[in-house]
C-alpha cells in the first residue's frame, strides 16, 4: 500500500518526467490514465480516498488530449498528466459535495477558477478526493495508505492519500489550520502550501477567506513546483490575489542554489509536546547541516493559535451559515460547536486578529534576512491510530495566519513504519526560492544519509 | 465671504490656472503664498478653517520652489499651488491633532503617503484644516463661510470651507459616511470622492479602513481631476490600492465627451425628507436633460445606511481602542456612544455587512451599462442653522460603502442664499470619465441657465 513498491511503473513516475514523456510522445495520456485506474483498482477499496471517480470520464479526457497531440496542436504545461481534486473545489457538470451531507449530489454549473486553469493547461481531471466535513475537523472514509488503522490527517485527506498510494502523481487541497501540511506529513508526500494570495480561490468552498488557502501534493518538489506555476495567477473575482507576474516555480526549483543555503531551527509552541521520534529526526537535522544551521525563537507565537482559530471560526460562523440553515442537524457535534464559538467572536476582536499577519511577517522578516528557510516539525508525530481524529495542525496554523509558503518533505520515518514531514518556512512571497531551498535539502539529507557522517 | 468675491485676484484663480502661471514664470509661488496669507487674515478670524498655520512655513516653500524654478530645475505637476490637509492627516514636524483633546500637540515624524506625494509634486502644504472629531460628528470649530450662523457640515470642515472662502484653491478631506460631499454641498464647492481604493491612506487616521477614502476639493471640476491625478497611486502599506497604472485625470477631465452623455436620475432614501428646494432644483436639472436623462430606482437601498453604519462602527471601536484608552473621558459623548455600538457588533453580522460593496456593485452595473452618472441630491439641502450638528450624510453612506465615485457640483442655491450641490455618481474605477461627464453637465447647465429654455 505504500508509495513507490512499484516504481517501475507508469504509477511510479512523477508529474515532470510524466509530463515530458507524454509531450514528446513516448507516452499516451490514456496509457497513463489506464495505469492509474489500475493502481485505484487495486488500492482504492482500502485506502477509500476518492469522493467522485469515473474511469470513462478520465479516459475521454485523456483520448482528446491525446488526439490533440498526434494533430499537432500546441499543449499545454501538464498535458496528459491526471490530477485529483479535494471535494470543496467546484467541478462543471461533476458533483462536488464538500464532505457535507446537506451538499450530497450537488453538481456545480461552473469549474471552479484553478479547474478552468488546470484544463486549459490539459491536465487530466481524474475524479474528487475525499474531504472531510466542510473541509474541518470530522474525518471522511479516508484511510491512511501506509496503515489503514491510522488517519491521513484532514482535511484535504483524500489528496494526499490518492498520492501516497500512487494513485495520481498530482493532487490539490486546501489549507484554512493545517489541512496541506498534516495530511502531506502523515501520508508521506511532498505537500505544498504557498503563499497566501497566489492562487485564486473562486469556485473554492470558502471556509474563512483570511487565511483559506490552495495546496498541493506531489511525489516531489519540482513535480509540486510545475503544478503550483499552472494555478497561480491573479482572479478579480478573489481580491486576495495581485495582478502581478507569475513566478517562473518550476524553473527556479529546477535551479541550482547560487550559495549554500542556510536554515534557521525553531521549536515552535507545541514542541515539548512533540513526539519524541520527530524532535529528534528533525534536531538530526538542524545537526546534520551544522554551521548552515542555527536556532531561531519568535517571542509570542504561543498567543497565535488561539487567534488564527478566531478568525477561523468568526468567519465560518459567517461562511457556513448558509449552510446551516440549510441543516443544522446534519451537521457534526464538532462542526457546529465550531461555528456557535464563531457567532459569539466580536468583531473587533476578529480586526484586531487580522493584525496578527502583519506583525507575524514584521517579526519574520529578520529572520528571513539571516536564512533561507525556517526548519521545524510538519506535525507532532506519525499519524494517529484510528480516523476519526485527523491529528493536530499546532504546527501549521501559524503559518497559515502569516501567509507564508511551507512545504513538507516526507524525510523521517517512525518506528512503527509511519511517515513524518520536515517542514520548511520561506518569506511571504518567496515561494519560487522555498521549492529550490527545499530540492537542495532533499537532496542533501539523502546524499548525507547514503554517504554516512563522513561526508 | 463668499467665494469668487474678488475674482481678479490671485485667490480667484483655479488650481489648473495657477499651476500653468506659476509653470511659466508668470507667477511666482511666494505671490500666491502671499494672496493666500492675506485672504486668510482677512476672512479666517470669522470662518475659523485652519487647526495648523503658519505663514513662514508656507513662505519658505515658496521660497525654495521659485528658486528651483529660477534655477531651470525640473518641477513637479503642482509647482508652487498650496494645498491645505484635514487634520487627520500626517504632517512631518507639523502638528496633527487628529481633532482629538488626547492627541493635541501631537507632532507626526512622518509625512503621510500622500503629503510626500504633493511635496514630490511641488504642492506647497499650506496648513492644516479644522476636522470634527476624530472625522466623526463632534464639530470643530469652523464655521459656514457663506453665513457663519451654519455649519459648514463635517467632518472635513476646514477643507471646505478654506476653499470656499478663497483662502487656498486645494483642499485634501476624507468621507467615511459623507465628509467630502456633503461639506462641498454645504460650502458651495466641487468635491470628489474618488473610487475606494484610489488614493493611498497611510498615515491618515484610520477610523474604517473598510470605509475611509480620501477625497478633495477644489473651484471646479478639472482642479478637482489635477490634484486626484497627483495623488493616486499604490502603496503596498494600504492593501485597498492595486499596482495599476494612474488615470489620466486631467486630460480625460478635460477632454470633449465623444457622445453626449446619458444620466440617471435617482430619488434614494431619504429623498421624501429632502428640502423641497434641493428637490425640485435636482428635479429641474433632470427635466432640462430632456431624453438624455431616465429615472432609475434601486431596491435594497434603504437598508444600506445601517450596513454602512454597522461597518463604521465596528471598525471605529477597533481602531479607536488606543485613542479610548487613553482618554475615553476626553471623548465626546456622541463619539463614545458610536465606540461602544461598534463594540457589541459581532463578526458575523460585520462580515455579512461587507458583502454589500460586491452586491451593490453588482446591482449597479445595470444602470451604469446605461448611463454616464447617476444624478442625485448631494445633501438633504442647505446647511443646517447653528455649529453643532454637521448635518445628514443619508445622500453620501450609500455610495462610500459601494466604493463608487461621486463628485457634487455647486450649482444650487437655496432661498436663504446658502449653497447646494448635486451629486453625480459613476461606476466604480470610472473616475475619470465621472469627471468628464461633470465638466460637461457643469458647463451644459451654466449655457442653459444663461441661454434660456429655448436652447
Amino acid at each position: 500500500m505504500a508509495p513507490r513498491d512499484n516504481p517501475g511503473a507508469v504509477t511510479g513516475l512523477g508529474a515532470v518526467v510524466l509530463r515530458d514523456r507524454l509531450a514528446s510522445g513516448a507516452l499516451r495520456a490514456v496509457e497513463v490514465v489506464e495505469a492509474c485506474l489500475a493502481r485505484i483498482a487495486e488500492v482504492e477499496p482500502q485506502v477509500q480516498a476518492w469522493a467522485w471517480l469515473e474511469g470513462n470520464h478520465a479516459l475521454e479526457q485523456a483520448r482528446a488530449l491525446d488526439a490533440r497531440r498526434v494533430a499537432g496542436r500546441a499543449i499545454g504545461p501538464l498535458h496528459g498528466v491526471p490530477v485529483a481534486l479535494k471535494d470543496i473545489i467546484d467541478t462543471k457538470g461533476i458533483p462536488t459535495a464538500n464532505g457535507l451531507a446537506v451538499d450530497a449530489g450537488r453538481v456545480p454549473a461552473e469549474d471552479a477558477w484553478i479547474v478552468a486553469r488546470l484544463r486549459a493547461a490539459g491536465a487530466i481531471i481524474l475524479g474528487k478526493t475525499v474531504t472531510t466535513e466542510g473541509a474541518y475537523m470530522h474525518a471522511g472514509k479516508t484511510c491512511n495508505p501506509h496503515n489503514p488503522a491510522h488517519t491521513p490527517g484532514g482535511s484535504s485527506q483524500g489528496s494526499a492519500a490518492a498520492v501516497a498510494a500512487g494513485m495520481v502523481p498530482l493532487a490539490i487541497g486546501t489549507q484554512t489550520g493545517g489541512s496541506v501540511i498534516r495530511p502531506a506529513s502523515y501520508c508521506g508526500v511532498v505537500g505544498v502550501k504557498p503563499s497566501f494570495g497566489m492562487i485564486p480561490r473562486t469556485g473554492i468552498l470558502p471556509q474563512s477567506p483570511f487565511l483559506d488557502t490552495v495546496g498541493v501534493f506531489a511525489r516531489s518538489v519540482e513535480d509540486a513546483a510545475l503544478l503550483i506555476e499552472v494555478l497561480t495567477g491573479h482572479d478579480p473575482a478573489d481580491s486576495a490575489t495581485e495582478a502581478v507576474p507569475v513566478p517562473r516555480m518550476l524553473a527556479v526549483a529546477q535551479s541550482r542554489v547560487p550559495v549554500t543555503p542556510m536554515f534557521a531551527f525553531l521549536r515552535p509552541p507545541g514542541w515539548e509536546d512533540a513526539d519524541p521520534q520527530m524532535r529528534a529526526a528533525v534536531e538530526e537535522v538542524a545537526a546534520l547541516l551544522g554551521e548552515q544551521c542555527f536556532e531561531t525563537d519568535l517571542p509570542g507565537l504561543g498567543e497565535v493559535a488561539a487567534i488564527r482559530q478566531r478568525i477561523n471560526f468568526a468567519e465560518m460562523a459567517k461562511c457556513y451559515y448558509g449552510i446551516e440553515r440549510r441543516g443544522r442537524d446534519q451537521m457534526s457535534d464538532v462542526l457546529k460547536a465550531a461555528m456557535d464559538e464563531g457567532k459569539a467572536v466580536l468583531a473587533r476582536d476578529y480586526l484586531a486578529a487580522l493584525d496578527w499577519r502583519a506583525l507575524m511577517n514584521a517579526a519574520l522578516d529578520p529572520v528571513f534576512d539571516r536564512c533561507d528557510a525556517i526548519l521545524c516539525p510538519a506535525a507532532p508525530g506519525p499519524a494517529p491510530e484510528g480516523l476519526e481524529f485527523t491529528g493536530s495542525a499546532i504546527f501549521n496554523g501559524v503559518w497559515t495566519l502569516a501567509g507564508v509558503p511551507t512545504v513538507t518533505l516526507p524525510l523521517f520515518w517512525s518506528d512503527s513504519g509511519l511517515p513524518m514531514g520536515l517542514q520548511l518556512v520561506g518569506r511571504r512571497g518567496d515561494d519560487a526560492r522555498l521549492l529550490r531551498t527545499a530540492r537542495w535539502l532533499m537532496a542533501h539529507v539523502e546524499t548525507q544519509a547514503e554517504g554516512g557522517a563522513s561526508q
